[in-house]
């Protein structure tokens, strides 16, 4: 759960990220970016920003947005009916982007949050600058973390089921409740 | 077709234009922006120039540059096979376009390239600034327009097929022919 105070700030500071970047978005688009705390009420250390521009049945564009040392936590697009599930590809608009993703462990610039070591099992690192992108298949895990200046990407991909991602760690509800002032 | 120079210059003033509006690009990038002029040797007034950021099987993400009065003709994204058809999002990025599908005739801003009425057949006017987007479901004829300054949209799309694209001018070639100097 997250505070309406909370998601309004972090609304707001992913909005102003976001033009920073020389995007122009309107004002309802900023009014809708989503502030995800996948559940776990700790959204500064585990969390994103989500801009939804485009939202179709076959295609989805998003805007992510990290803040300063937040990280979304590892998971997974699985394949729902006839969908062999979502293709996604990141591209780096602005910061630093720590990447994880299966293969030989290359863990070094990033952290695992505290007390999480099971939870983020992916340990090849790639490290992203703006202008670099990646290609995830469908099931393949991955997780990724931003560093003090925060960043901001692009998801491309395939029709988008938030609700049905998976995620390794067992107490992820990826809806966000919002309560209290 | 177009000469080598032609090619070059058009390329040059789109990454430059691409850059301007803050959309970081590499090198490879800027080197790998398509320079179309239809197969109508015509560039500076029908051609487009385009950069592919991301081709799948499922997905397609190009950046369009629109020199100044430069115009896309006409055309649609037919059925192939088991594909209903491109479905496509066109989002304004910067500058002024001039967009126009099916409906009723609302022609007031844009021009017809001359000697050309026959093969600029839509009519109903759109005039989108940055932040602005539409959808065009697969079939659905359109072309597009910009002005003085020019312009950079982004296309977000299911699979790509430019070669199997169709257009209302019969003297169109998709594939564009660089030659000479």
């Amino acid at each position: 759960m997250i505070t309406r105070e909370q998601q309004k700030s972090a609304r707001k500071h992913a909005a102003a990220m976001i033009r920073q970047t020389g995007i122009i978005i309107t004002d309802a688009e900023a009014a809708s970016i989503e502030v995800v705390d996948f559940g776990l009420s700790n959204l500064e250390k585990e969390g994103v920003q989500v801009l939804t521009l485009v939202q179709t049945d076959r295609i989805s564009v998003k805007v992510l947005v990290m803040l300063p040392n937040q990280t979304e936590p590892e998971h997974w697009h699985p394949p729902v009916d006839d969908d062999p599930g979502k293709e996604e590809t990141i591209r780096v608009i602005a910061g630093t982007v720590y990447f994880y993703v299966a293969g030989a462990d290359s863990f070094r610039e990033g952290f695992v949050v505290e007390g999480k070591t099971d939870c983020y099992t992916m340990r090849k690192e790639i490290v992203m600058q703006p202008g670099d992108q990646i290609i995830l298949a469908p099931g393949e895990k991955h997780w990724f973390q931003a560093r003090e200046g925060g960043a901001v990407m692009y998801s491309f991909s395939t029709i988008a089921r938030d609700a049905l991602d998976q995620f390794t760690d067992p107490d992820i509800v990826r809806k966000t409740k919002v309560g209290g002032k």
